[in-house]
């Protein structure tokens, strides 16, 4: 088998590179990184911004020194990847150099996608992806003491956006074209959030087109439904797009979203070439088909099975549901499989129900809500999604229901399960069971 | 049909009243209840002795007035029952009253079990089991600023009450004849349990037992391996048994630990008489067969269904696995499902890891930790059981363990659940996947 080259040094990359080395303790393992930094959480970005994490430094995992002396993986950042020869299994770089592979791993993430806005690529207009992107913002920050920030989409990185600007001082504007926020989250899940954007003195204009990004550094205007509303910065959260060229470009085959195609090892169609992360798709458990889900936890779960495939191990990608998670101040949200509209257009008849529940006995001090939103295919009972929000813990709650979505659970059977109690810690009967026992008619 | 009557007031009695009322709205329905209280909550008294609960009445859900306006169902408190008649289906009162019934639901509950140490019935040596025992402890405090409390047992109950009278400025000994605090729980989950009561400056005497408890309410001696321990109080929490004198006198066959045998729609053996909550048994759901498992939350369940089958409605008890939650000051701590030796007990090659993970990204300020520890069965993979213990949130953690265990999940199911992350609410890998990952050889 010849070496192990990875495109790409973050979350799918590394793990790649980590669990080939666990899979074989021999072979050569190159990670080609373009930019200047590697293995880091992207996640927490927001966090630095915020002043909660104190340098971006904190980021970063391990440095690539750490990784050669540890794991002898040869990380290599600002090493641009330009092409790919899969006849003869090498790969080219800016500037000349070539790097022949046994075994290529390709994990070039995703890109931030700049919507087709007059001025959108001005100065002073912002994305958040990468070490790069969030230094240029602190760069942009710095000379201000009360910014003003309108960012445009009000996704869950929008949010934890809004929130880190919030936390530096900035008068923010949140601009939405959908009707909501969180247009990911139905009106009833995202409704927590949207009040606590309002109680944190967050504009927030839904409905609402930008039109043009106009002045410069020194001075935006972003023409929001006619209105110009002035800004000394904009952040674009609207949505992000497969980084495919280089595997496109070498044959592979795409898929959902022209998302790289791979099949549940991780292979693309081109033999010796393996993908990974959010550059490619990822098998859905519920849909029970290849689906591009943009996820930093499927980044880390495809990694480590594209790596162990690619070095000679066995491995096969369980598959993901799309859970996610997020926060907003004291307010956490997110969700796990199918919506309704997904769930429909998939053949299942949905049904859906929400319920705000408490985190412990009404009679407590310091009782946390949280809504429980279920979504159920009525013929069969099976639980296809779920989405929360609220101040008390979403995250493990998700979690339930993610596990119970994954192992295809009815409804009932979720309504059924004995859950612990205790006045101070966990309620008679929790949030995620009341919703799934109203759903069932068991809950008056 | 004639008019249903339960015997008992509390979770699984109240519930089958009003889940009855629900089934048939012109059912004649009454509630014996032989204490002064009925409809509150058990499990909140230690945070009344605490002071966390301003009053033992916050406890009440209900007052029985409220019950007869709102939904026509007559609660007698002080309503001492002396016999049931199943012939004439009819129950005796103390004081020669008697009450016909069409269907009569026994839900008399549990009793705290005095060891045979003599003095353990001595003027102030407590129990804490209804709100006649809480304001009797609340009697016995008041004359003390710091008293000195001797808690015999540590069980959660035994714990949550210890962390009430250190909130009252107790001096408190915990004497405890298994080596370990919490026996129910392995010796690592207790692990962070132990630690915090020892922070917490309470004496701890594992492996000890009682010979004698001495001297009366104005000073006691309890003798703990011939020590003698000076006291002011002691509490007995040294387990409860279940109250079935009425229906074992009435003919009602028993079962597992001589609770009340009980069908799955909650009929005992006696025609006419049905039985739910801790004087009963309960199906389990791993075990598949009847166990006495006394928790407020099967009783609660229980009573929904004896009190729909009562009524001439149709209801299935689903079953159990044991599910339990506690908390000493931060840490929390439970478990649900099997520990090894019931699930080997029980035929299974149980198999059993621990791992302790991050609620949420290591970089992120309040990183609060929970130890998981998993146990399934080596051949077919199936996860039996599932300890907790931490300051992270534990009883959401313990809702997915139990509905993966409900739902005969594997371990390995488990490990590669979809589950949610964002760096300030959700760690990359959960501790619980990270347990389950470990276990399948997953996580290094």
């Amino acid at each position: 088998m010849g070496p192990l080259v990875v495109i790409g040094g973050n979350a799918a990359g590394m793990s790649a590179a980590a669990e080939a080395r666990r899979t074989e303790r021999a072979l050569p393992i190159t990670v080609l990184e373009s930019g200047p930094d590697a293995s880091y959480s992207a996640c927490g970005i927001p966090y630095v911004i915020s002043g909660e994490v104190a340098a971006l430094g904190a980021l970063v995992t391990a440095p690539p020194e750490e990784f050669r002396r540890a794991r002898d993986i040869d990380v290599r950042t600002g090493a641009e990847v330009t092409g790919i020869d899969p006849a003869a299994r090498r790969v080219m770089l800016a500037g000349g150099d070539e790097v022949p592979y046994g075994a290529l791993v390709v994990a070039t993430g995703a890109r931030p996608v700049r919507p087709p806005i007059p001025g959108a690529h001005r100065p002073g207009v912002h994305v958040l992806r990468d070490l790069r992107s969030a230094r240029a913002l602190e760069a942009a920050l710095a000379p201000h003491v009360r910014p003003r920030a309108v960012l445009v989409g009000s996704g869950p990185i929008g949010l934890e956006t809004a929130e880190a600007l919030l936390a530096r001082g900035a008068h923010v504007t949140i601009v939405e074209i959908a009707p909501q926020v969180l247009p990911a989250l139905s009106p009833v899940a995202a409704a927590p959030v949207a009040a606590a954007l309002a109680q944190a003195g967050v504009r927030v204009r839904t409905g609402a087109t930008v039109a043009e990004i106009a002045g410069d550094a020194d001075g935006l205007v972003v023409v929001v439904d006619g209105d110009p509303v002035p800004a000394d910065l904009v952040v674009l959260g609207t949505g992000v797009a497969p980084e495919t060229r280089l595997a496109a470009a070498a044959g592979c085959a795409l898929g959902d979203r022209d998302a790289i195609a791979v099949d549940r090892r991780g292979r693309t169609s081109v033999p010796g070439i393996w993908a990974a992360g959010d550059c490619a798709v990822a098998h859905h458990q519920v849909l029970d088909r290849p689906v591009w889900m943009p996820l930093a936890t499927i980044a880390n779960a495809q990694g480590r099975v594209a790596g162990r495939d690619a070095a000679g191990g066995e491995a096969r990608y369980a598959g993901a549901i799309g859970s996610w998670v997020s926060r907003f101040r004291d307010v956490a949200f997110g969700s796990a499989g199918l919506d309704e509209a997904a769930a429909a257009a998939a053949g299942f008849t949905p049904r859906a129900i929400a319920r705000e529940g408490r985190d412990r006995s009404g009679y407590m001090p310091g009782v946390l809500r949280v809504l429980v939103r279920l979504v159920w295919d009525e013929p069969t009972g099976r639980l296809l999604g779920a989405q929360m929000a609220g101040e008390a813990a979403v995250a493990p709650r998700l979690h339930t229901a993610a596990a119970a979505i994954g192992a295809s659970m009815t409804i009932r059977a979720l309504a059924e399960s004995d859950f612990a109690y205790a006045p101070p810690v966990a309620a008679l009967r929790d949030p995620l069971e009341l919703a799934a026992a109203a759903a069932i008619g068991d809950a008056r």
